[in-house]
Formats: structure tokens, C-alpha cells, sequence
């Protein structure tokens, strides 16, 4: 049986490009089962996509085949890469930063860099600016229907040179732990940091324990103040803040039923940093 | 065969949420069948919710599983739900009142309440926020790919036992029926009440018939005037307002090509009241 | 095995619309695979689902059916259409315009019209307002699934019949190249022209080469200016603009990561002109 095949990208659903993808990989094999992650990264931002991936591949099978095109340089010199991950899924993007959350954190197993020109759409002619379609959808969809096989697709470079972007690693120190702001929760303006549970836990915080939470940019003081450890939303009140354990086992900042990132107009990225400390004697 | 299965949430499409839920669907069963509901219901919005899925389920074939959260309460002590409907439709849900115009207006043949932690996706660890995931599309999967049999999955529970939001009935008084406004046809900016043809008709309305339309809210009158009963939006001029049965057999109010809800700021909900009055000796 | 079924309208995915035309065709046979285009046609406008549809349809096998569901005059006497491709697609669609594109640059091989009353879905009783659900759906569900037969399927009518929008066409004079502006690349900002790429070779315009682009539409000179004609956006500066062949092979202009129809309020349609200019003695 062909295997799932998943796409991202940042073109949106208004127009035709994604349904043209749609279609080039029926065309490839009319019985692949074919899903959206999602198409609207904000358009070049490498870093969400490459969030958006760590948030989704897991919880697929082996086998599945992502396909993520967020692609500020097309048509540039920069690679076109098919990674393996350790949990057997398989990312097909160009290397610029896409890869770097799955890198960090689950592991690439082994990386192949394909040719682009000889991994196109027939007929598509002079057009060299939708990749998306031509290159991507049509290789992924060739893999995901085993007409390719990775093994002896394209030419095996080191995991290791896949490109990354900059991650600022979160630390312990002393009655506090820090890191950085990875995402918002868009829709429901909640703060995913890149602190996990295993690091905040060292704290030795029980639930219902009040911490100093800090947010800063580079350049000043955003919030300053204390909220209660909780398990979920329900154990607080409609209004409150809350620090949780989000769905990806990292810790996260919200109001129960309101926007923590509008109330205190929050971003994301590797300047804005937060930290969680300790108060002594309160238990 | 494994049955459809259709999910609905309030999280928006922009992030790795819904497709993760997808992920542990395909997880369960690679050949099921998955669909959208809708992704955009307001945060929080049960209503909302509920009328959805009294706009789609009864179009689906028996045995389709509906899974739909929308779940300000997660966390809490509300109870989980399998709701069986007459025609032999799955719905799973926080039980909330999301099941409230299923329940109202199609029936619900039969309830049964499960344990949250005895189905919860193994591997989820710390987690308690992202039941979407964790509990509901997992279990929908296990309904949907026949690993779960709903007649021996977790409590039978009374049909009556399922919470329901208030709802204005519709009546008719002399020569007038009245309701509320149930829904906007956001995208168009119709109005769609509660008051379903069947009692329109009470009034002996002839196609092409004036009636006098008010609209109030809990403070203060929003819109008197006459308008034509319609059998559709060509039978009026472009820009006038109608009159129309709509596509759930209840009575809507529209301007043809314009947006009568935007027109006059239209709200919806228990507090929003609409009636037809017939005039007199008309024809 | 049945065909893809690809589903177009200006419904939106907010409410439960789609939703019940995909129940309906799973209902009609819950083997289909379905397909969404684009649900976001901005409302009423037949022009962009006739561009949308030409963006898209080239790209799925032969036998795909396409329903689009663009229709200002439900319930008027505009008729229903199926047309099929010169490479085998279908449409079906009210015939208002929505196959202008298809029809002038694919061609479309024969076209047949069906009558609404005998096609509608059954029970859906005094509802005449969405026959995307009771009659384009469920009519295009059955021809995906074998159940009708085009060659049989209500009476043929001449392809020439089928109603188109105006264009302005392309054409060349001295050196010079000018047509209109098509539509946008919404979310990059990008204009697409009706040029072919044929046509502006004429020019005999080498890679990196200046032209002069004017953009006017009916009263007054929008922009003049020259820009580079480039293979891809990554051959020019971040901020520069260019001219390219676009994935449709015709010509376009953008800004390379910013959005040339916000720096110049650029519309779209048969009143927005543009042509391009050889400078003379440039190499």
C-alpha cells in the first residue's frame, strides 16, 4: 500500500497552487491518500514551518511522506534535501532551516540531496518559480508511492550538514529555569517556550505553586509577575494566567479563556526570552 | 469497510493541531477515511458547534463518526460522550451542549459516556491540554476502523442526560410567528432562524406575498419593514431583501448579493427575535 | 474505480456547507476521493473561479470531475453545464461564465446540459437555494462514481454555447507586448498577465535583460518603470522587482518578497492594461 503523503506550505488556499499540487501527485498514483499540515505559514517563515513539522511528523506513522515548501530562495543554489527521520518519516523541502526543530529534537536518521532539474514535472517548460508543484509534490508523491525509494534516491550527504537555524538551548540556573519563546498558540494566544517539562521539573514545582515568570526581548522588559503551576485550564480561573505542560511536553504560558500574547503583545524567535523562577518558603 | 470519519474543532488551520489529530487517526487505521467539519468555529463557541453539526450530519451515511471539540472546559469534570443518532451517526464531544440541535431537532438514539484517562493516546505523558488529540480523534479512529464497538464502549447513559444550551422555540400567534435568530450564513451575511417552514406556512403565504418582518433584541427594536416571501434569490431584484426557505427547511432573511446581517448588525443567539407578521387582505 | 471529485466555491470553510456536499457524495458512494480547489473565490465572482479552474484542472488525470459552485443567479434560468475537457476532465458548474478560461485556452471537447428538477437530491423538499449540496454535488458525485454517463447525461449542446466573460486578448505591435491583468497571486502579491510566454519571446528578450512596463487601467497611468526579466525571483536583489514566466507560462511581475500589488494598488480584470517594452540598443 502507498504510504500517506502530508503538504505544507505558505501559498494559502484562495488560489489554485495547492490543488495543482493536489493534482500532480494523483496523477503520479490515484490511490494515494493525500493531507495538509498546513498552507498558511506566514509566507518565508522558515522557522514556523519548521515548528509546524516538530508539532505534526510525530504522530503519523513510519513511512509517511512530508512535503514542506516554504522557499524564499527559489531558484537560488540551496539544496533540495529528503530526510529521513528515526521514527522512519520522511521530509522532502529545500534545506534552508525547514529541518531544524526535527533535527534538534528528534533526529534525523540519514539526509539525501536530489537533483532539481532532473526531479521535474514533464511539459512544465520555461516556468521555474513553483517548485511546490514541479519539484516537490512530484517527488514526494513518486516516494510516497514507492516509484522511488530513498535509499537509492538522489546522493547521501551527513545528517549532520543539514542546514539550521539559531536556537537559544534553555538552561537551569540555580531557582530558575530559561529559555526562549518558540511559537504562539496562534489562534488561542497561548506561549509555547522551549523549556521542557523534564528541565521545569527540576524546580521540584508542585501543582498549584505560584512562579516568577520574566518575558523579555532584546531590548526590554515585557512581563514581570507570578501565576500558578497547573495541569490544565479548568484549574484556574476564566481570566487567570497559567503556566502548563503543552501538547508537545514543553512549557507554556496562557489565560484561561483569553490571549496572554494580545494582552501583553508577545513574539516569538530567538530574542524573546522567558524565564520561570522559583519563589523560596512558599511551601 | 471503515466508516467516515469528519472532525470539528476551534482550532483554526494555521498551526500542527489539527493535523496532528489526523496523525493519530492514520496512526490507528493508514486506510481510513478523514474529513473536515469545520476548523474555524469561534473559540469556545459551543453553539456555534452545535448548529454545524446539525448543518452536516444528517447528509452523512449512517455509521459516519463525527468528532467535535470544542471544549472550554477541558480539564474539568464535563463528560465525555458518544451520542448515536437516529439515522445511526457518531458523534464525540465534550458533553457541553454540542450536542444540542442534534438532540433537539434529529434525536439522539442512544448515549454513552467514556473514561478519558482509559482512552487516552499512549505516550502523551504530562499532557492534559490537547484532548483533541490525545482522546477524541484517537477514539473517533478506534469507532470509525471498527476497533471499539460503541454498544460495549463505556456507559450507557440516558439519551435525556445529555446537556443542552437554551433555546427560544419558535410559535405562531394568531397571524404571526416568532423565533430566534439561530445562525448567520456568515459568509453571506444571511439570517437563519428557528422557525421552520412547516409552521411559516401556517400563514398561508403565497410566493411573491409581503410580510412584515421585526427583528429585536433583548433592548431595543433592530429592523421593521416588509419584504417578499421568495422561492429563491433570482426571483428578487439585486440589493432587495427576501424572504427564502433555506438549505435546513427553516426560514432565513437575506438581501440578494448584499449582506443583511453586516446591513443592520445582526447578532444571533437566544436574545436575538425575529417574527413574520402577514398583512391583511393582501391579495 | 471511480474518479477524483474536486469540489470549488465561494462557500468558505466557516460554516457546514462543504461539509454537507462532501456527506452528500460519500452518501452517493462512500468510495470517492474528494478534493477541494478553493472554497475562498471571493463571493459572486465568476471570473476568478473560471481563473482558479484553469490554475488547477490541467494538472489531475483525465476523468477528474470538477463541480464549481459560483452562482449569483441560484434559481434563475442560467443553465447546468458538464463540460468536458480536450484531456478528458469534467466540469460541472452553472453556466454563467465560470468556464471563460477553460474554454478559451484548453478548449473544451463537448458540453452537455441537465436539467436541475430531475437531478436534485432527494428530500430536500421546498429548499431552492443550495444546489452546491442537492444538485452539483450530487450530481458530480454520481459521475465520479460511474453511476451516470457523460455520453448520456442530459442533451448535448455546442461547446461554443457555453457562455464566456470578455477578455482583452494579447497581442504584439513593434516592440511591444500588452494584455491585461488576469488575477492575482494573492497572498505573494504578485501580477498575473494573459502574455504567454510565446508571445513575449517575440520580443527576443534575453535573461537579466530591462524592459519598460507600463500598467494603466481605464483612467489614468498606474505605473512606468523598467525592471529585469529574470529566470527566478532568487536572480534578483530581496525588495527588487522583476519580470518572470509564471507557473501558467505567462508572463508575470513581482516584487521579490514583498508584494507588488500593495506598493501599487493593482487591480485585476479587463480595465487593468499592461505592456511591455523592448529598450532599444540594450545589448
Amino acid at each position: 500500500m502507498s504510504k500517506a503523503l502530508v503538504f505544507q506550505t505558505d501559498f494559502g488556499l484562495v488560489d489554485g497552487a495547492v490543488c495543482a499540487m493536489y493534482g500532480v501527485a494523483n496523477t503520479v498514483d490515484p490511490t494515494l491518500k493525500i493531507f495538509d499540515l498546513t498552507h498558511d505559514i506566514p509566507q518565508y517563515n522558515v522557522w514556523e514551518a519548521s515548528y509546524r513539522l516538530r508539532q505534526a511528523v510525530d504522530y503519523w506513522p513510519g513511512g509517511t511522506v512530508f512535503v514542506s515548501v516554504v522557499d524564499p530562495g527559489v531558484g537560488s543554489t540551496r539544496r533540495s534535501v529528503i530526510a529521513r527521520t528515526r521514527r522512519g518519516q520522511y521530509i522532502i523541502t529545500p534545506d534552508n532551516g525547514t529541518l531544524t526543530h526535527i533535527k534538534k529534537m528528534d533526529g534525523i536518521e540519514s539526509a539525501r540531496v536530489f537533483d532539481e532539474k532532473a526531479n521535474k514535472l514533464p511539459n512544465t517548460g520555461e516556468s521555474y518559480t513553483f517548485f511546490g508543484r514541479d519539484i516537490y509534490a512530484y517527488t514526494g508523491a513518486r516516494l510516497a508511492s514507492g516509484l522511488i525509494d530513498f535509499d537509492h534516491f538522489g546522493k547521501r550527504v551527513p545528517a549532520d550538514s543539514v542546514v539550521e537555524l539559531p536556537i537559544v538551548p534553555p538552561f537551569k540556573k540555580e531557582n530558575r529555569v530559561a529559555g526562549m519563546i518558540d511559537v504562539l498558540d496562534v489562534r488561542f494566544g497561548n506561549l509555547w517556550t522551549n523549556i521542557g517539562h523534564g528541565l521545569f521539573h527540576q524546580l521540584n514545582v508542585r501543582q498549584g505553586e505560584r512562579l516568577e515568570v520574566s518575558i523579555r526581548n532584546d531590548t526590554r522588559n515585557i512581563y514581570e509577575n507570578t501565576m500558578a503551576f497547573a495541569r490544565s485550564f479548568a484549574a484556574v480561573a476564566i481570566g487567570e494566567p497559567l503556566i502548563y505542560v503543552n501538547s508537545l511536553q514543553n512549557m507554556g504560558i496562557a489565560i484561561n479563556q483569553g490571549s496572554f500574547a494580545k494582552a501583553y503583545s508577545i513574539g516569538t524567535g530567538s530574542n524573546w526570552h522567558i524565564s520561570f523562577r522559583k519563589i523560596q518558603g512558599q511551601f
